[in-house]
């Protein structure tokens, strides 16, 4: 009866269809918690929008607002918040009021609690249908409720309100979806158990801002622009950011569990780092390609470390958490509330450049946006002050999407003049009249081509008009929902401990939370002694490099960053020396954790390393293939070999890999190796080894108690490791004792026990093979840590 | 008897040595070319400089000008230049007047032209000597002469005028040095006849330029903050550029033979580009240590082709030409009068750096510096506009060595604020007071740390001071001067028949003369159809690569360097195709002089080439170690391997190296390839073999009437070669045609016949092993160049 009434009216105001024609069927939206802060702020609003738009759409709606409230209060509730809904700008002013005044009476609040309250619902909505004699069309349920409601709400709706055969389900979702990568699995399993796929649509309202929601289709018009340009060659780097200026205050009980990473970086910058990345699909509008390619450029993304990222956290939090949850004065987050992650896509059209993603709360301005910039190949003869402004090849090259709010206020998107006038779609895209003093991103305004949408539109507005076109390319699937938090959750793992840097929030944070990009990691700018929250604060850092004796040898002995750094310092010198004296440098290499770190070092520091007339063999090596992970060589060649030009010739891994199986004794693995070093290396001597010790105190890969290669003329040898993989191949210690050098690099905590140990013991190799290690007239030098040291 | 009267009138003056303290000895400045244009204006002023400053040295001094001129009007003539010498600013007016007096009395002139004249010159300086009593300390000889005078006159001053034992000779010699590598060689071979090296000092004026000076001094005294960032890591590119607004009227009889290149870039900006690239010496001041260094940076540089460069003329040239050198109406010059080039460092501090030298005539500013960008690396979080501006790590970071000239208008040093605030040495650089409006390299001046010298001396100045001091490192030695020769010259000779683009001179200019990187080249930024001079217009360059078929499979021809291009083009798109399907790229590649030119361009301009995921595997292979000079591999390696990044594990080198024995069947090489080839290409199934073919017909190292590998199960064999070294190892013919694709290239004249032969014949491998590859499912596409395929 009622909606025979709005039909009515409707038909009333002109242009719309007749009863015939609203034959596409009905739609009922059900809004769960809807006198939340979220359905009052945005979701009433977009439902009233989509209601303006499709009402002449052949389809029949009703809006139906559920929550735990009882029938009466929760009504009076609902329709406070329906009466203030605002009309659109661009609607005359007649129309949107007769329209406001249908779209309350097509609304009517449930209290939706038990089970007989959805079935109830679901036999209500099938009266009113049987009534009006509509076929019906499909049913939308929005849960804008807490995640830890879903699960029963989703079992109601999948028992009690499913729409008949020939009508579709849409349940809308919203964010936190899970807080690492098991507890999403574990969500999206449960709700898996009650909808299909196809059913879900997950919001991730960036995916609605109009310049994010652009990117895809601005890099599908714009391919004969940017198909040339849009790779490693030309792009220097991309910058994807989202700074508050609001902090989280009111808000802790929730971001406390989540923090900055969780609530806006896994997801929302995420999906744009995707829409950037991801190679474009022939069809940009359909979502099983577009998804396609997204899960591929995930899949590309290098793994992150701790030094991916910089944390900080701003002044204040802490008192609000200690307010608003109760806690003590002497309670500390761990929360980040800023972050700066450095991430690199390892496919061959972006490998090398940096995507910088930020955000944080309590910042100097609320900004959205994502920026790349290209490189400068240009050399302008022409002197700087008679360059033709617009066009110089030697300005800055950008594409910024910009998401809205600071200097433009307005979502845009910006293209250097000196690039290409982009192809914007006519009817949504215009172009801007610039406020010619405008600087952004270090250039004047009037250096871009400048779109902004020609109807501003709200994130909620576009997502619910998507939700009811079935546009799932607008939502994250239950795949992409993984395989982000399967990329972000080893670096929330490994930050959960890290220092964060307190900032005091707003202007005052100055240069505080400026970082840089340094061998592929990132670091804050400033260095100095600013107040850091760290949970080790008890670290002592007065230690220098301290030179000593240890066994009766050198030693030297410094925090290990610097001990490494004057390792490989030695190493370089070694080598020159002895390329000056011989022509050639052979060098044997330890497999294990400590050496990696040198290796790294040696690779990005020492620029002068004879590298052309370095040999490079192995002290030692595992019985499984070179291209296995737990190959010496293979970590050898990653973070070294790659990075240098030793020649083909001289690099020399052990040959353990013979005849399609693994150091089997007929092979003769070690009689190869140790004729390779008779016939390379003079007198079998090497100029420089680099051993390692074990907590059981072996050495190279000779354990306590060997059969093989403690004593004897054997010089290479086959031996048995008590831990996997077992078995080993390994340079003798009568063979390490002919060199003209020994290195022992000992790191870390772990070898205090050790080496204290092997700092009073005699010469007793078959219990500690490393005190067997006495170079017969070369010389051995100890580096040793303070942690390995002191303890 | 009136070096007695000045010595007296000299120690009136006050401060100035006894005749006692006078023990340093006498030297004697014999300045040949006294009355010309470069002693008119720096000589003499230098020489008047050098004894105002070393007056009180306890040297004293005899200047004799010299010239074709007959005494008489040529004493005229060199008193008229003598008479103008202006005094320093910063000395007083009367302490001035008298050394310049004194300095004209000192002064005589003398005709040398003849044999007697240099002896007579000798006796003079002898008799003097004797007469007032004074050891000879030295004699300096400077050529302001034409370089064809050279010979004679060092014949000259070798026979009859060098000083006795005990006294150096140093001839000082002004460029041209030649003109390209050969007759540098041999200028250099004569003048070495006559003198020693120690003797000779080589100018290159720019080195007395104080800036340029000072660029290895700036590395040394800020090896703290420079190591870090001195290397490709950190400098994103390097700029070295010396723009003028005048053009060549009036010396085109010396222009036209030489050119920009000639000019400026092979001396001038070579010579600062080396102090930026080379590895500093433990000693600066050393000579010896800097030209070891400088010697070994030129061996890194690599080696220039025609597109390095981009090449101009300014209009009215050719009319100057015609003009002065009386030439016809349609003589066209090919001498570029602007020049922009690209130069790469291949080791490992520099690699993948720009380097960018630039010169010019006629341009739109009279400019010269040395500018060293930095990369960006920070992000900063705070926004633009409260950035503090002096330390912002997102601006600029700069260091600029401005060597006059320009917006500055004196020399500089200038270091952005944000990098750090530079050693400067007192006594000779002071931090200058900035003009705050000015903008330099798109900074504000205040953004720069800036330093001038405190004495601003002209280059001729600083040069006779370093003679006198005899610091050869301001000079450039033989050594040097070939280096510099060996590299600049095969880009002269490949450039001699390169159009030139016209340029209007001046601001008309504009933005015709921008140029961009791509790809290891440069292009002009501007490529509209601008006027070309190009001399080659007769030249068939209406060839394009043509395409037809050979045999029956498609055929690609070309001239050999537009062949070898689209031959690496279409390799890197099967790989990237290739690796983009199936994750990996196996391609075999023969041996032999053509592929090396295919290797060089792969290795300079495929920067996409997916090399991480490719295989690379030998077609065949010579029975000699694999360092041989020989060896296929070795050859592959150098110009290929040692280029790229290709992992280790992808890398097969035939194994004909077992044993310490080459090519012996019982270490069952083959059988060991073969084995490999099965374990990790699917089916035996190369993505892509490379062959070459034999003027006999042979392919791989499969020969006519080979008893193995044309046809049979074996897919990898032993063969023998009519040539040495005799024994090889290669691929089969069947394990060939199992490949995907096949790419056959013939290149050269020498290969015409055999290429018309196997035009005609049918399938005959006996005969013609070449004729035998017919891949069974694959394609098979020929690149033959026109040489061999037209004769």
């Amino acid at each position: 009866k009622m909606l025979r009434g709005v039909l009515c009216t409707v038909l009333f105001v002109g242009a719309l269809p007749s009863l015939a024609e609203v034959s596409q069927g009905h739609i009922s939206v059900v809004l769960l918690g809807a006198t939340g802060d979220l359905a009052k702020k945005y979701l009433w609003q977009g439902l009233f929008q989509l209601y303006i738009d499709q009402v002449s759409s052949g389809h029949s709606f009703t809006f139906h607002g559920a929550a735990l409230t009882a029938l009466e209060p929760g009504q009076r509730l609902m329709f406070d918040v329906l009466k203030k809904l605002a009309c659109p700008p661009d609607e005359s002013p007649n129309r949107c009021a007769v329209l406001k005044d249908q779209f309350l009476k097509l609304s009517q609040y449930h209290q939706l609690k038990t089970a007989e309250n959805y079935t109830m619902l679901n036999r209500e909505i099938e009266t009113l249908l049987r009534q009006e004699g509509l076929k019906e069309a499909g049913r939308i349920f929005y849960f804008s409720v807490p995640p830890f409601a879903y699960t029963e709400i989703a079992r109601h709706i999948n028992s009690s309100c499913r729409p008949p055969p020939g009508a579709w389900l849409r349940v809308v979702l919203e964010k936190p979806f899970g807080h690492d990568l098991e507890s999403a699995q574990q969500l999206a399993a449960e709700l898996t158990s009650f909808f299909r796929e196809e059913e879900m649509y997950r919001v991730d309202h960036y995916l609605g801002k109009q310049a994010v929601a652009h990117i895809l289709p601005f890099r599908d018009q714009n391919r004969q622009f940017l198909d040339p340009i849009w790779n490693r060659h030309h792009v220097e780097r991309v910058e994807i950011v989202l700074k508050e200026t609001v902090d989280a205050k009111g808000r802790t009980s929730f971001y406390e569990q989540y923090g900055v990473i969780r609530d806006v970086l896994q997801n929302h910058l995420t999906e744009a780092l995707m829409f950037l990345t991801m190679e474009l699909p022939a069809n940009v509008n359909s979502a099983e390609e577009v998804l396609q390619c997204k899960l591929q450029a995930f899949q590309s993304l290098r793994g992150l470390e701790k030094n991916s990222a910089v944390l900080g956290q701003y002044q204040a939090y802490a008192s609000q958490v200690q307010e608003e949850l109760q806690k003590t004065q002497d309670y500390i987050s761990t929360t980040p509330t800023f972050a700066g992650v450095l991430i690199h896509s390892d496919n061959l059209r972006w490998e090398g450049v940096p995507f910088l993603l930020t955000s944080g709360k309590a910042l100097d301005e609320r900004v959205g946006y994502v920026r790349v910039l290209f490189k400068n190949r240009a050399y302008c003869t022409q002197s700087e002050t008679l360059r033709d402004a617009g066009h110089s090849q030697c300005k800055a090259k950008q594409i910024i999407f910009y998401i809205g709010h600071g200097a433009l206020n307005t979502p845009a998107v910006l293209v250097s003049r000196n690039l290409f006038r982009p192809v914007m779609p006519e009817g949504s895209w215009r172009e801007a009249v610039g406020q010619s003093d405008l600087r952004i991103f270090g250039q004047p305004l009037s250096d871009y081509y400048v779109y902004s949408p020609v109807k501003e539109r709200d994130a909620y507005s576009v997502l619910i008009s998507n939700i009811y076109h079935g546009r799932k390319d607008f939502f994250i699937t239950t795949e992409n929902l993984l395989a982000s938090w399967g990329f972000w959750t080893p670096l929330l793992d490994s930050i959960s401990h890290q220092p964060l840097r307190l900032y005091p929030g707003g202007v005052e944070n100055q240069h505080l939370l400026d970082f840089e990009m340094v061998s592929g990691e990132v670091v804050f700018t400033l260095a100095e002694p600013v107040q850091m929250l760290n949970p080790n604060r008890l670290m002592p850092s007065d230690y220098r490099i301290i030179q000593s004796t240890f066994r009766r040898s050198p030693l030297v002995s410094a925090w290990s960053e610097d001990l490494i750094s004057q390792l490989a310092s030695d190493i370089e010198k070694t080598a020159s020396r002895t390329v000056a004296r011989s022509g050639q440098f052979h060098l044997a290499l330890s497999g294990g954790s400590s050496p990696v770190v040198l290796f790294r070092q040696l690779a990005r520091h020492h620029y002068a390393f004879p590298w052309k007339h370095t040999h490079i063999w192995l002290v030692d090596e595992r019985c499984v293939p070179l291209t296995d992970i737990e190959s010496n060589f293979f970590s050898l060649h990653n973070h070294l070999l790659q990075s240098v030009r030793v020649p083909y010739f001289n690099v020399h891994p052990m040959p353990v890999h013979l005849n399609q199986r693994l150091c089997v004794e007929e092979d003769r693995g070690t009689e190869l190796y140790a004729k390779e070093i008779m016939a390379l290396v003079a007198n079998a001597s090497f100029d420089l080894v680099l051993l390692g010790v074990g907590t059981d105190g072996h050495t190279a890969s000779l354990f306590p108690q060997s059969e093989n290669g403690l004593e004897g003329a054997q010089t290479v040898v086959l031996t048995e490791s008590p831990v996997k993989p077992h078995q080993r191949m390994s340079l003798s210690l009568p063979l390490i004792n002919k060199a003209r050098q020994v290195f022992v690099l000992v790191l870390g905590k772990g070898k205090h026990d050790i080496t204290t140990l092997v700092s009073r013991v005699g010469h007793e190799p078959r219990k500690w093979p490393i005190s067997g290690v006495s170079p017969s007239s070369g010389q051995l030098v100890w580096y040793v840590d303070y942690e390995a040291l002191l303890g």
